[in-house]
């Protein structure tokens, strides 16, 4: 089971999201959670606050995008309660089957086992940039980052895939790579470190270009997209759509091609300081 | 499962109830659902959303109000979501278990059925009314009604002793006893009708004469007190702790000492035509 809250003003606004998004996001969110854990998604709860004023039909097209992620995870809408606030806000529970399997945690990384991760991280940080920039997203590949952003399409059988295949920790990557990963280093007391290079991504690349802007920040630091990272054990038969990142090892905290992260300064100092070499 | 959202303002106000007892109703209205589906409680989620200058006293508190509720009901919390907003927020879900019978649901109840309640209903509405008539509560009964408003003590095994003996239909009482058994009534095609003689208690009697108020009308549309109430089939064994209170016939609707509820003029008008008889 996971739970989240979603307030109108911190995690949404109605007036940059249609409802079907705000519903497709809170659903996927959550769902995504319990793909983390190695379970199948199966159902979710709704808890739904709205001012007196809102329109039926606001309320009817969140219901549409929530029901629109469940039945892409295979899950079903279980039921809910509606009540009246000041601003709209949703509690969402979701709630999976394991099979039997024991939850993967955050806590199971070992010294030796591999990362990967079941995406490419980043897409939803870009296409958040691409619409800032104010580009034309209308079409190729920064259409489809701009689409990432606005709903992420977990890839929820991945976290089955990865608990079948011995996953020893996994997390969905919805506040960035590099800060779900320092969750899994603390929890698990290792240290994990990323290879840059394997994050690397043609449309990634493309909208760095366009932007002048460098694809690695988003992939290391951007969130939302609702990728899973897990690590595996190094004889283990990664699934075959996950790619391998990263390396767990003995220590602490989170390296990025060998360097702490964040290096001293931070993200710029850490791209600085990697050009001079 | 079960899930409701509780906002300041709406469903509490931090000026009128402790952290504690935010916390202890919270759980209480949720595992009660829990227990009312014939379910024993197993755990609960807190998504919780508070402004960012909340005393971290008050957030202790309520947790461990929450926590005092879930041990009384054998339940654990499993985990939650903390975030910001204007106002405190609560997501709260419950879970059960229901030991491999089916959920008794608001639909089962059949003409010839009883209905029985688990406790006395209206405690509640007689505490909240004694504060708000400046009553002394200090001691005695009137300090046991408004006990039960601050901090209702659900029977959650109840509900595990209704299902397995059998019971029809179920509802947790919090909207009024009244007004639920309309929605069991609605959702099974049927008419309830209710002796409010079964209704009787001291300390509401009491409580009553103090006031010069009418204890029906507590215990006929007082809510929050998450009494459970049950249809079991007449030839049943209704659990010892339950008390036979109504009768389910062929019909719709709510009636009270078979007239319909309410009545022309709602309950005022059913008083004095009864009175007048």
């Amino acid at each position: 089971m996971s739970t989240d809250l979603l307030i109108e003003g911190t995690h949404f606004r109605r007036d940059w999201s249609s409802a079907a998004d705000v519903g497709v996001k809170a659903a996927a969110q959550n769902l995504a959670d319990i793909a983390a854990m190695g379970a199948a998604p199966t159902g979710l709860l709704l808890g739904l606050a709205v001012p007196g004023d809102t329109a039926v039909a606001w309320v009817l097209e969140l219901v549409s995008g929530l029901l629109a992620e469940c039945q892409r995870a295979g899950a079903v809408l279980i039921g809910g309660d509606v009540t009246s606030a000041d601003a709209v806000m949703l509690g969402i529970t979701a709630v999976g089957d394991l099979a039997g399997r024991q939850a993967v945690t955050r806590s199971g990384a070992r010294p030796g086992d591999v990362v990967a991760l079941s995406a490419v991280a980043g897409r939803s940080a870009a296409g958040l940039a691409v619409l800032e920039a104010g580009l034309d997203p209308s079409a190729g590949e920064l259409a489809d980052l701009v689409a990432a952003h606005r709903r992420p399409q977990p890839d929820y059988p991945a976290g089955v895939s990865a608990a079948a295949a011995g996953a020893t920790s996994m997390i969905d990557i919805s506040d960035g790579l590099v800060a779900d990963l320092g969750h899994v280093a603390a929890a698990s007391g290792v240290c994990i470190d990323i290879a840059s290079a394997s994050l690397a991504d043609a449309s990634l690349a493309t909208a760095a270009a366009e932007l002048r802007a460098d694809w690695r920040q988003w992939a290391l630091s951007g969130g939302e997209d609702h990728v899973l990272a897990a690590s595996f054990p190094s004889d283990a038969s990664v699934p075959q759509a996950w790619t391998i990142t990263g390396q767990v090892r003995e220590g602490n905290g989170v390296f990025v091609d060998s360097r702490r992260w964040p290096g001293r300064g931070g993200w710029d100092h850490f791209h600085h300081d990697d050009g001079r070499r």
